[in-house]
């Protein structure tokens, strides 16, 4: 493949994780040496930065504050949520990317975050081709939610796994809980994390994901039976759990108006408490719930070094690939066959992953629905593995600062 | 002073935190080496397994997990919220407590809690003395809230304050939050330990205490500034903060019944959603509340060392003062003079500790009533330095497992 020369946009999309900026070092950090990237650009705020032509020179900023990026949570470049329309429909906003693209000579994208981005990647992608620009772009996974289709497993999800089991085995210490909630949309991965806190005797006694339909009665007798005997319970439940006629059981007690987000997903939240306040009113037991919120997906002072290191790895991957010559893929992660974890990249195409979820198999979930099996643990223990810290000044974590220079033609 | 033979008792009450347990480590191990201590007892849930005659016989732990107990997070022997009666109205407990110390020869009490436990203490003391049986018994002060009179701060807040300030450092990284809320009774330290991630440019707008009567009209005007100069805004609020009238601001929306604990304080809860209410009904905005919630007395991953280490101490001098001679005090802590921070001990009587509540200086506060002050930043900055981590196996900490032999006569 013909060597192709040009600045490259890097943005941010979606909600943030704890690594999404260790991939966005990955990005920079290799972009920055490689011979035909002539300038390296941070999009403020993703697609929106790109088309608003708000982008950062990249080479201004300290290399010291760079590193920091791994260690550092959240998008440090802004994240948006922003749906781009067909082509076919409304040809505005990709006629607007051509001209900013052709103006800077941007011929590489790197676009970082789960399945709406890689949607993003996608659409704009074709349209490049469509209009003979040459231009690689390239998907870096991310999500918390563990829900890209194609990859084992996605940057985010490990450090948001060691978080929610970290904090599950320090609720369980703390006697006097009774029932706790998760966030989650429709893949329970998040909520199925805190099984790897009953593997070492401090986890949920029930775990309801939303794979499997949720049965109320069933649940307040098990819930009943297991606090009778130990005088305590805790459960761990996905927010978008929902009963066997697709309500959401966070609707039961609410009747707080359901919003959409720009993709038109339900907005939920509010579970553990409509579920703590049935369980008190129908037991009269002490429940109290707690939201993991965004603190599960911000959470850099303990991230999962693995997570890290492959989240970076991640990013730099796909910036080696497109230089090669490759493009329209997302970077995935496969792993090796082996009694030892080890992760390799594969590449998917982006049309192969947009807008799939990824949910966890059946048969990862305990017969009654309720736990998990020993497959999950084995997919999820390495995942968690590795201290990952930010540096320490004076009993604080030192995040990165960056410059943030504008861009100029 | 002669020398007191006997068994010693050692209870936690109250609600958990990150060091009680350091606290148990400095006085199982100090007693365990004392000569003049017989046996060493632990009372399941406190008080309570004194009265049930149900406690462990210590000496039968493994050191190493004795050890562990400086890195694991709430009560490990199990926690209690029981007031005793005034001895005046009802002697039976007393009676009782009398009889299981004679039966084991039960010649100091450790106690290990917050405002109510000195009172418990104090009460306990003065019946053993009015009886004449001769009995040592020192509290150990512990509590999130730092709200304990007569100490300079209290085992259990500078890490809920390193937790706090941690965790909103990383929120703050979080782009599209608006609003978030934290626990705390009527006084305020813990949500000002906020004020200790603004100091480093990561931290809430605005700070809002129970020390200060709450405006909401005036709240919603600073607010929609902010938010509007900086399209973000982030908020920190106690729990327990009240309008001029004295009716708390979580009442404003809510029609939950208030119940009351078992000391007759009102069950806090819920102000973070209920403000979030206010705001995106008074604003459009989109808002988010976060409530710590427990998580941050139970957050030993990331627990102060300066914290655990002053727990340990508190907890070992309680042990040394009492064979020396000394009872009915609380092990209480003091800065000493100049620059440097160095924490003293010195002990004070139970019955001046009890019962009253240590609130944040007006000092400390700015003129708004909306932040801190440098003097409170001097104040706090010392007591969340220094890290403390239990040992880490496969990614998850490693906390104690006790053996929990229950003594015999």
């Amino acid at each position: 493949m013909s060597e192709l020369k040009g600045a490259c946009i890097f943005g941010q999309s979606g909600g943030p994780t704890s690594v999404i900026n260790a991939s966005a070092a990955g990005v920079i950090q290799e972009a920055l040496k490689q011979g035909s990237i002539t300038a390296v650009y941070g999009a403020a705020h993703g697609i929106k930065g790109m088309l608003d032509e708000k982008f950062y020179d990249m080479s201004k900023e300290d290399p010291y504050e760079l590193e920091l990026l791994k260690t550092t949570p959240s998008s440090a470049l802004g994240s948006v949520r922003y749906k781009l329309k067909k082509a076919e429909e409304d040809e505005t906003d990709y006629k607007r990317l051509l001209e900013v693209f052709k103006k800077y000579n941007i011929r590489y994208m790197f676009y970082n975050g789960g399945n709406d981005s890689m949607d993003t990647c996608d659409k704009v992608s074709k349209y490049m081709q469509k209009a003979g620009y040459e231009c690689r772009i390239m998907g870096v996974p991310k999500t918390i939610d563990n829900d890209l289709w194609g990859t084992d497993h996605c940057p985010g999800y490990g450090s948001a796994a060691k978080y929610i089991a970290t904090s599950t085995m320090e609720v369980y210490h703390d006697a006097r809980v009774y029932d706790k909630g998760m966030m989650g949309r429709n893949a329970g991965w998040l909520t199925a994390a805190s099984a790897l806190a009953a593997e070492r005797g401090c986890g949920p006694d029930l775990i309801y994901l939303p794979e499997l339909p949720f049965d109320l009665d069933r649940f307040l007798e098990k819930a009943s039976g297991i606090y009778k005997k130990n005088n305590n319970v805790i459960v761990a439940v996905s927010e978008g759990i929902k009963d066997k006629d697709g309500k959401y059981i966070s609707e039961y007690g609410s009747d707080l108006a359901q919003s959409k987000d720009a993709f038109g997903h339900a907005q939920l939240g509010g579970l553990a408490s409509t579920l703590a306040n049935i369980i008190k009113h129908k037991t009269g037991a002490k429940v109290r719930g707690i939201e993991f919120s965004l603190l599960q997906r911000c959470a850099a002072h303990i991230a999962s070094l693995t997570d890290v290191s492959e989240a970076y790895m991640a990013g730099q991957a796909a910036v080696r690939f497109a230089v090669e010559g490759r493009t329209d893929c997302m970077v995935a992660f496969e792993r090796a066959a082996g009694t030892e974890y080890k992760c390799n990249i594969r590449l998917i195409n982006l049309t192969e992953v947009a807008n799939t979820e990824k949910k966890i198999p059946r048969e990862w979930i305990n017969k009654e629905g309720d736990g998990l099996t020993e497959e999950f643990i084995k997919y999820a223990a390495p995942l968690i593995r590795g201290e990952s810290r930010p540096p320490i000044e004076n009993g604080l974590p030192r995040f990165a600062r960056l410059k943030k220079v504008l861009a100029t033609k």
